[in-house]
């Protein structure tokens, strides 16, 4: 028995001892251990690792590399996993966390096939579902680390222009989104030119990230240059960060891209993962979409974003972009579930297109741990507060 | 007489005592003095200037915002103007500056309409050259904050994807090119939703930028998101920042657009600037593109980036875009002076069409200011190296 005496510590949880994420709270860095975190910042971790956890946020930890990453893990599993709490072990609760690492870049992909199929077939209803450089290379683009913020943020519901019969028009936006998606959060020493392989010693840990997005301000812009306004107003991660460790037994391979791929891109062994999100809307579960889908992986990814010699640094962020499944429930946006605003999403306290003011949004997931446990990664929530009058 | 005996330090040169950017060379912080350059870090400037600029970068003085600048600018031009050398003073060289603060987001935008144009000819020769959205607002994306690097590093030959008859094929890329530009440093406190005439307080000066680009890389990947790879490898800005001040006198109005602009994107008076630009390749000049000549200005990009909540942060980069002119040896891009590589460049040492490995390319500039004087805008100067054979 643990002397961390919760109900939700335990390995069929999310966030019992196979998980361990962490975070920030505002007595310092922490894991989170079921509804709790235990603070790092009173343990014995011995005088290589204390320094590491000794500030207000995970950036010394994600330099430090995957030996420190490794080496803490497991002596965080034995402190868990004692019968007696630890001399300076300090319980605290979950509330006030914070961004818990300083962002670097954000890049966002664009990973999945059935969102991109589905956005092609909705932005574009005469062209090809899919362009042609798709399955050849993981297509991303810079996102604004800048407004990247906690979960629990209050998103403002942002202003824009967009087309009407008349000319641009400008006010706020009309199409407010959501993309459920799930993001790596980079560490260890400044590299560039990674293998798949090499590329998973660069990534700490995985979060979930909610890539809001006002579709019709999106519209507009996007051509030629990529989403711009219509994103950067704010991106969502969870508070807490799962160690890409605890990963090891979600491994799969993702679905055949239907041609081969040029050598830089090929993973010896495949880090497709097995995880199953859920997004709630207003309470209301209107969607399942499944990691597994995705056509390319984070390893295949950094390859992809480090091979023209771009250097990949600690607080980098790499989104998967929209999880979409195969199945209407399994798509990871209103877009795609409200087919372009056309077949209305019932939830319990009613019928939705795009997000309305005060509405909720909630991320969850989950994959498969060692020996059956469950691994959690953490929710990213945020509700949408009414447009900035000034 | 001023007591900097330095022929490069007149009124009539680029770096006279009207310039006075800022940078940070082995011995800390410190302004250019003609070809030389003085350390702040022993000079009486008072308490509150003081630490400012007692750190090994720029940021704090980014952080401290428009008066503090304007203050120490004053403090700068009497103790540069007077007749003996204050207590303190240190000249050094130029040698060893390096890039003089943290980018934070990088966002480059695309607001000359000669370039626009001509890459809408030579990329979609079938198509409209201006996309409707392009005199609407200012079209513009996130670049990589991360591979920003000072005047003076080599640029590595990126590999990297693109097209064929067969399919893609990977390699170093055969169509290096560069995009002279403009930068904007910005600095003062976090704000967002910022009018023109507000955006102005939070730029704290002025840089110029090589957004070099690997043409057949960009190509092949650019649709649907915008650039990613073949822009990301490396973007080089001066190492000496003039401050925003000096350009007082250089503003002017640009070119109009043709029709109406949205409210928050009407400025009381215009922000456009009449910078000159030089481009020298291995030496010979080909190009002289007119920054006068840019459709939308540093305060309408700001305005626009932020209308929709987005903050500005101290050390957010905001590029102009490729300058370019109305006239073939005003282009800003090799993409352009070439036709897409079908009319090459004559140079003293032979012939081009993009870049070849030893090239160099050189980009200077100046402006009008005070009584005739002439404003400077420090090199932005690169070397191509041959790729990576790993």
């Amino acid at each position: 028995m643990s002397w961390i005496e919760d109900p939700a510590f335990t390995a069929d949880a999310p966030f019992g001892p196979q998980t361990l994420p962490y975070g920030v709270v505002p007595g310092g860095v922490a894991v989170r251990v079921g509804d709790q975190a235990l603070l790092l910042r009173g343990l014995a971790l011995g005088e290589r690792l204390e320094p590491v956890v000794a500030t207000g946020t995970l950036d010394a930890l994600l330099a430090a590399g995957r030996p420190t990453w490794s080496e803490l893990r497991a002596r965080l599993v034995e402190i868990v996993s004692a019968t007696s709490a630890p001399r300076g072990a300090e319980l605290v609760g979950l509330d006030g966390a914070v961004l818990p690492f300083a962002v670097a870049d954000y890049v966002d992909f664009y990973s999945s096939r059935h969102h991109a199929e589905n956005v092609g077939r909705i932005f574009r209803p005469d062209g090809a579902a899919l362009l042609p450089n798709w399955t050849h290379l993981p297509v991303g683009y810079h996102g604004r680390a800048g407004t990247v913020v906690v979960s629990g943020t209050p998103i403002v519901r942002p202003h824009g222009q967009r087309r009407s019969s008349t000319g641009p028009v400008f006010g706020p936006t009309g199409r407010l989104d959501i993309e459920a998606e799930v993001g790596f959060v980079c560490g260890g020493p400044v590299a560039s030119r990674l293998t798949p392989d090499r590329a998973v010693d660069h990534v700490f840990g995985v979060a979930l990230v909610n890539d809001w997005s006002a579709r019709d301000v999106q519209a507009w812009e996007y051509q030629p240059l990529g989403p711009f306004l219509g994103k950067s107003f704010a991106t969502s991660v969870s508070a807490w960060i799962t160690p890409l460790e605890a990963f090891a037994v979600a491994r799969v391979s993702p679905p055949p891209l239907g041609n081969d791929v040029l050598p830089y891109l090929v993973e010896e062994r495949s880090w497709g993962l097995d995880i199953d999100l859920q997004v709630e809307w207003n309470g209301t579960v209107v969607s399942r979409p499944p990691f597994r889908e995705m056509s390319w992986t984070f390893a295949q990814q950094l390859a992809h974003l480090s091979v023209n010699g771009a250097t990949v640094r600690p607080g980098d962020l790499i989104a998967s972009g929209t999880v979409s499944g195969p199945a209407r429930d399994e798509r990871g946006s209103f877009l795609e579930l409200s087919w372009g605003g056309k077949e209305p999403v019932v939830l319990d306290d009613g019928e939705r297109t795009f997000l309305e003011d005060g509405d909720t949004v909630r991320i969850t997931a989950t994959a498969p741990g060692e020996g059956g446990s469950v691994v959690g990664l953490a929710e990213v929530v945020g509700t949408v507060v009414p447009a900035d009058e000034r």
